[in-house]
């Protein structure tokens, strides 16, 4: 890692279990002695978590498209000016729940926005900061939707559209792992925690070693 | 103008009168019975207003230069579409103090931020609407600062600076006006604002009559 430190993403769609393995992993990373920067997407910084609450505000129904990417833009890049970068060069392991492939997938694939707009604007934001490795938690989406909604009954007509939704989510997270299968791990998350972070270390572990 | 509306933008720095001229300009229009929508930036609409209270928040001193000019970006896009492009359509007159040339002068020449990436966000914030006439109130800079700090006594290091800077923008504004003379028209601000308004009107009477 030579002082440069180590850029981890995770990424994958509601329910597949992003907060369950980045908190396994950072604590074992810890206690091996690492140096670990934990953060988040929309958010990490006081600009970006001012941002996020804009993005999230339900009175902001009026928000169009096109102001809406351009604010996940400006949220990532203070992120990785004011979080990820110092954190990097200060030779430190940075892990971070959802980045820059996070609104290809959601915006792009999901909404339909203009695909090469989202990657010009994420060429700005990012300042050329790219994951050493990006893990894509891969579920079938009716399971993760029923874990999210574990104690609720069946699929309401929102509930159906949302299905639709992730499994456009789904597949784009699929065609980005094909796209740069040296950076993007797609990671079975069907099986159980203990089998996903087995997948993970199988990863991590030569990593380190570099 | 049928049913297209007209795009009028005022730009200049500090203290060039935009205000002055703009409130005269949407009186006489109102009084010929044109239906005028008076706008500025940043801001325009809730959304944008909240993106121009966190640029100005002084708590964001350590805002990256990119986040700022994607915010800009983001206001100017909600600004367009929720209140710019509905207003044109239902043929109305559009009046706004500052828009897109105000990036280019004030990020690009002023601080040095990469002009094609600031034509670029604008491209992509405008979808388009580009302003159908473009007053640039022109003054000499110690002029404009003068006129601002009226009840001041001399100026110190810091209003020094300012000037470097202010010339920096004036120079902006004036390139552009030379790139794009048919829409951006340079308007001398050091005379009286009767003599000013008398430029503006000389420009702007041809356009109403097509």
């Amino acid at each position: 890692m030579a002082g440069r430190g180590l850029f981890i993403t995770f990424e994958g769609t509601d329910g597949t279990g992003k907060t369950t393995q980045i908190q396994r992993l950072s604590v074992d990373l810890r206690q091996a002695n690492y140096d670990v920067c934990l953060t988040r997407e929309p958010g990490g910084t006081p600009v970006s978590e001012q941002i996020r609450d804009m993005l999230l505000n339900p009175d902001h129904s009026e928000m169009a498209a096109t102001t809406e990417v351009l604010l996940y833009a400006a949220s990532r890049a203070q992120h990785v000016s004011e979080v990820i970068k110092p954190a990097l060069k200060a030779g430190k392991i940075v892990i971070s729940s959802r980045f820059a492939d996070a609104t290809v997938v959601y915006q792009g694939y999901g909404r339909g926005l203009d695909l090469e707009r989202i990657h010009h604007l994420n060429r700005i934001a990012t300042d050329g900061v790219t994951p050493d490795v990006t893990f894509v938690l891969d579920l079938p989406v009716e399971i993760g939707l029923q874990r999210v909604q574990k104690s609720r009954g069946g699929l309401d007509r929102l509930e159906r559209e949302k299905i639709e939704f992730h499994r456009r989510l789904r597949e784009g997270y699929q065609l980005l792992a094909k796209q740069e299968p040296q950076r993007l791990k797609l990671i079975d998350a069907q099986v159980n925690p203990e089998q996903v972070y087995a997948q993970i270390q199988a990863v991590i572990q030569p990593l380190l070693r570099q």
